[in-house]
């Protein structure tokens, strides 16, 4: 596999690693990507305390409204992170 | 770095290998993307030797209609990438 198809793999995989945890396995509930955050992004988003962030948070990514996070809502929220890593990067680049 | 972290800058960097190499950098021209899935993605999405499965990617892609794709229009494409690969992945699971 190249380094590419590699992360897509470990996207997939963080995110069953965590889901797979509690009540259903395909779906992260709160809990579970709050502990996914703080343990595998907390480099690149810091850590996340409140719960009212994650109330914020869950309700952004929840697009279906079943109050769980699923693998597509999931892609999203990555998506967002890498955005942000990205712009950050771009903007560091420039100066 | 976490191994998601590194995950999420492979796929910066890898973007911006390929953006970077005619015209505007921070852009995938059509001929930069399909190099890219040629080199990078070819053992999840296969080759793509015709030039209207690339004009149509690149149309679904392309959301600004610059003809270009940009960071945020890239991540889309990565987005259902991974979708099918986790498709793929669940429903071999089940068997």
């Amino acid at each position: 596999m190249t380094d590419l198809e590699n992360s897509l793999t470990t996207i997939i995989e963080v995110f069953h690693k965590y889901s797979e945890k509690e009540g259903d396995k395909h779906k992260l509930k709160k809990s579970e990507l709050k502990d996914l955050i703080n343990n595998e992004l907390s480099g690149f988003l810091g850590h996340v305390k409140d719960q009212a962030t994650m109330d914020s948070l869950m309700e952004s990514l929840d697009t279906d409204g079943d109050s769980e996070c699923d693998f597509q809502e999931f892609m999203t929220f990555i998506t967002m992170a890498t955005i942000c890593c990205h712009d950050f990067f771009e903007h560091h680049e420039d100066e």
